[in-house]
């Protein structure tokens, strides 16, 4: 059997876009990288709230089938909250106030059933709780991390520690290039090869996506969403699905990872078309198969 | 028989890049477009230099079996003259000085045999200029041009004249949203259809393209060159191609027009290997071709 073990944020966010603007909504990267890996395969959680974290906010894990034992409620604690804001064309979001909160005293404990995961997901957290959590899963088949520019600057040494203990690296083009300091997206993907990942997911918000793997090079754009209500969560989504789609094949060869951003690359484009979770938590299995192949169709070109 | 008239600039240009710099090289959307779109159909081109522009520069064209006679000398004039330079990602030209010379009087005359051709191209000069080259064809079976934020800010209501007599139109992504006062390049494309062109290339750099017609939409990734020494004339390179396969093809449904992205696309990754034309020049079929399939490797996904 396989299934995935993710260890993330699990979140309030207040967010700002040309569209309009919602307070505390559901977010943070686990609960939208859970949501789309299920459509895949099974999923464990890792992570902790405050207890202002409603029962409902939990049960949309739970109701959906996803294993939420690994995720601690500290009494007494508030639960991470972020509030940002996103302007003109959406591709960059500006972070007004991050609350840490329960986080700051996070000290990942794996449930016994959760140790023989075969899939893990490192979502972007500071590297040593990645790298805490990485140690007590007894013998993963692939693992996968995720990070950004603030574990790039202050947590370099640990990142590297991390990057060589990993399959697959999720970045964004911008950190790809601070993180190897190019100026290119496609010599930054050789250099983090270097790094110790066999393959690098750049994401590039509107652009989509780049996949470099020893074995070549493959680009994918994003799906033409005409309307843009809120990028949160896209990321996350991108990857639950391409991962989760990963473990349900149980391999992950360069074309089973092209593949893979063709699942991811629809699973977020629903996630931007409204704020928050919402749109993510109502898309069905119908909808995803119609638009993957709607993808393939702006994607592919022939001679 | 089909053939492309082309009118745009000649020029010598003058530009730096992290990688380097030129003063006073060959350049000039003219000569771009033309050395691409040759590879495809005859090309005409009609143009302003001064005595200062060589017997060598015009032999370019000459020598390629491109027709010239179009191109005025301008006795005591001296040739259109841009500095320009790249920094960071080189995804932004910078102008340093423009020097419009024999430019500044051109009135555009095309000899007779010009007036019957099929294909025209108006690449991005004055659109007072585009008209009245424009109102010397005959009965052109298909219109294109290129446009630039300088015409958007200072001749809009000509431009919006001249968008009501193409078929399409080649443009850059900033350029799209700032015509269309939109901040998504799909949304952009859908209200360029509205002013007129039946299709639009919104030109993305280093992202590669996104067609927009009546019937569709298409986005390509730009082929993945490591290390870029000079967009310089990538984008009149892509149109080129572009056009000349259209012009070769006799056709420009959705399905060939995605195919020229094709080939526009590949014609454009060899121009930026090289400063200036350098690179453009010495481009085999053999290479153009062998590269065209590894850019389709690159960009297909399949389920």
């Amino acid at each position: 059997m396989s299934e995935i073990l993710v260890v993330g944020s699990l979140a309030y966010d207040s967010i700002k876009s040309p569209e309009g603007e919602v307070a505390k909504s559901l977010g943070g990267s686990s609960n939208f990288f859970s949501v789309a890996a299920k459509h895949y395969a099974p999923v464990r959680v890792v992570g902790v709230v405050g207890d202002d974290y409603s029962e409902s906010d939990l049960n949309v894990l739970k109701n959906r089938g996803i294993d939420v034992s690994g995720i601690q409620k500290v009494s007494g604690g508030k639960t991470f909250h972020w509030q940002g804001k996103y302007e003109g064309d959406l591709s960059e979001a500006v972070t007004l106030k991050t609350d840490l909160n329960v986080f700051e005293t996070f000290n990942p404990e794996l449930p016994a059933a959760y140790r023989t995961s075969s899939h893990v997901f490192l979502a972007n957290i500071d590297p040593e709780l990645q790298l805490k959590v990485l140690e007590q899963v007894e013998k993963p088949k692939l693992v996968a991390a995720d990070t950004m520019n603030l574990w790039i600057n202050i947590k370099r040494p640990v990142l590297d520690r991390l990057f060589s203990k990993i399959d697959l690296l999720f970045i964004n083009e911008g950190e790809a290039k601070m993180i190897t300091k190019q100026q290119n997206a496609i010599a930054a993907s050789e250099e983090i090869l270097k790094m110790g990942p066999k393959a690098v997911m750049i994401k590039r918000g509107e652009y989509g996506v780049l996949l470099r793997a020893a074995d070549g090079i493959a680009v994918l754009p994003a799906f033409p969403v005409p309307r843009v209500f809120d990028p949160t969560g896209a990321g996350d989504s991108f990857a639950g699905a391409f991962y989760g789609y990963l473990c349900q094949q149980g391999k992950s060869d360069f074309n089973t990872l092209k593949t893979a951003c063709v699942h991811g690359t629809t699973m977020a484009s629903f996630t931007v078309e409204k704020f928050g979770m919402s749109r993510l938590l109502e898309v069905t299995p119908a909808e995803l198969e119609t638009r993957r192949k709607k993808l393939l169709e702006v994607a592919n070109f022939s001679l």
